[in-house]
């Protein structure tokens, strides 16, 4: 890992021999933040000390890890020393404004926040599909958005196969991606409703009970939502072509967890379903899912709390002479968010050279 | 009227000098039934005679059309003496064996149901795209699936003025596509669910609460819902354009009343998204609601209700020469179903040539 961290060489030296580490989790009473505390006790990841930080408002809650009852601190500049591993997850605004520090205090960075994700010098990484990159790192790696993650998996396998000229994505992103608020808003709203009473919005712009929103983060002037281009912009840097042409719509729907994405691929080769069925089955991280006379495909309500990204409807598309359909979901909090991080710690501490 | 009526001319010549028309309504206690009644109501359609037919499980409710208390009775085949115009909605193996009954007695058919769409010989008819294709009925007229009313809408006038070559949609459908025993189950299921008990799927195969499925109607060899191909067969015989390819995926959503389509368009030529929301603007029964950074865009919830297809996120795709991104939304019960047929309806008594 020394090699890896350019800039600052002597910071990380340590991590190199450890068999255990000095984790802290910034964002640790969110959504996500919380999904990384899990997982790394359920992966036993080698946790040495963990720190949990937060905003004053959430600062003194407490959180369970490995048996041990530990107590939320408020971040603040001086939070990261002997910190090994820094997981943010508390925002964009957070990360632009601790992440150096806790480079500075020695950490390695990953961030789940969009700060980074487009900064040419910082590795965007999904570990199935390009750890590579990680190798490149300068203290700060980037966790993609959770429509990203998942998307890339399945079309990493297809576009080393015959690759991908043109993508055209809907999602249908469940209020957990929003966060706890946005959880805690779709069952108030459903509540209301039933009880016929007037929903009151306050997350989103508009009810999202019963209602699809065609609208998740800003609009951009021409249109598309920051949202749609983050799908558009990070599948290119993590598969490594400017060249794929893209189309994403972004849409909000009442779920809770898990995030559903109809994909459209036009490839430079045909591929058939059976053999997309085979190419993808043998992706790590991957689950075919794929028997709709059977009524088997993939649903947010059966990936809740799983860690593949399920891929099923896989058809040819007969509008195009090389073109596919996809149906892929996941579980935005965990591979979408939480697992991927703490998969991208995994990586860096079992390749001491990444 | 007379004249297109080119088998049985006599049966329909009646309707020709009529200012009030005998009206029945099978199917009629159904959710898109009790819309046909209702909407027959509002717009003042002339009824002379309103009938009410369902099947024996359903006969002996009464309804109000007109401050008149009406008795629904059980379909037969003498149902139809004395009828100029049947709606159907009833499902078409109700179609299949009724409406030639009915076209027998002398009434023209109004079929919302999928049995005789793709009959070369019956005309399939959305009022503001193709009204010149009544004149070739010959006694039954078929009404468009839900989802393909709304999308032909707006893609008629942006056909018409740059050449559709490729569409790909993704389809987010109500429950009320379904009927009125999937609104119930999607009731039924939510309060469940916050009661934290087991929902029970009956309508659906998997639970719709707080969930998406990729899956309406029977799944075809190649993979493919015949709901996806009524999308694509449907809407080449409505814009009478077999060289429009289009692939379809069509998804239900936890959602009561409101279907909401990502539609994609590749043209021959190019079309500005300000030029395309013009000519959409100026298309009959289309509304642009297309203003994103003031949170304007169609949603289901703020279209039930209403007669109008909404469009709104109109952006230009940048993965294609000559694309556009269209949001669709219509409610599925009335323009996609109960409206249009009534539509068609005042088109026939307007155009008694036709």
């Amino acid at each position: 890992m020394g090699q890896a961290v350019r800039k600052k060489p002597s910071e990380c030296i340590g991590m190199k021999n450890k068999t255990a580490y000095a984790v802290a989790v910034v964002g640790a009473t969110g959504a996500v933040g919380k999904e990384m505390v899990s997982i790394l006790e359920e992966r036993g990841f080698p946790v040495d000390t963990l720190q949990l930080f937060s905003s004053s408002r959430s600062a003194g809650t407490t959180v369970t890890f490995n048996d041990q009852t530990l107590t939320v601190k408020e971040l603040d500049e001086n939070s990261f020393t002997g910190v090994d591993i820094a997981l943010f997850s508390a925002g964009a605004s957070v990360s632009r404004e601790y992440a150096t520090h806790a480079v500075k205090a020695g950490a390695v960075v990953i961030d789940n926040s969009s700060a980074f994700r487009m900064d040419p010098e910082i590795p965007l990484v999904v570990p199935e599909v390009n750890p590579g990159d990680l190798s490149s790192h300068q203290g700060i790696i980037a966790n993609p958005n959770c429509s990203t993650i998942q998307m890339v998996c399945a079309l990493k396998p297809l576009h080393d196969m015959a690759r991908i000229q043109r993508v055209v994505v809907t999602t249908f992103q469940s209020v957990s991606g929003t966060g706890s608020d946005a959880m805690a808003e779709l069952l108030e709203q459903t509540q209301q409703l039933l009880a016929f009473k007037e929903p009151t919005p306050k997350v989103y712009p508009h009810q999202i009970a019963f209602n699809v929103l065609p609208h998740i983060d800003d609009f951009l002037p021409d249109g598309y939502s920051k949202e749609e281009m983050k799908l558009v912009n990070e599948t290119k840097k993590i598969l490594g072509d400017h060249t794929i042409r893209i189309a994403a719509t972004a849409v909000r729907v009442p779920v809770y967890v898990g995030h559903a994405e109809s994909v459209n691929i036009e490839t430079d080769l045909k591929i058939t379903p059976d053999a997309a069925r085979a190419t993808l089955a043998a992706f790590p991280g991957i689950q075919v899912f794929d028997d709709p006379p059977r009524k088997v495909y993939p649903m947010p309500l059966h990936v809740a709390g799983t860690d593949s990204v399920f891929v099923g409807r896989i058809r040819e598309d007969p509008s195009l002479e090389n073109g596919l359909h996809l149906w892929i979901v996941a579980d935005n909090l965990r591979k979408g968010a939480a697992l991927n991080a703490v998969q991208i710690a995994e990586k860096l501490i079992d390749s001491p050279e990444a």
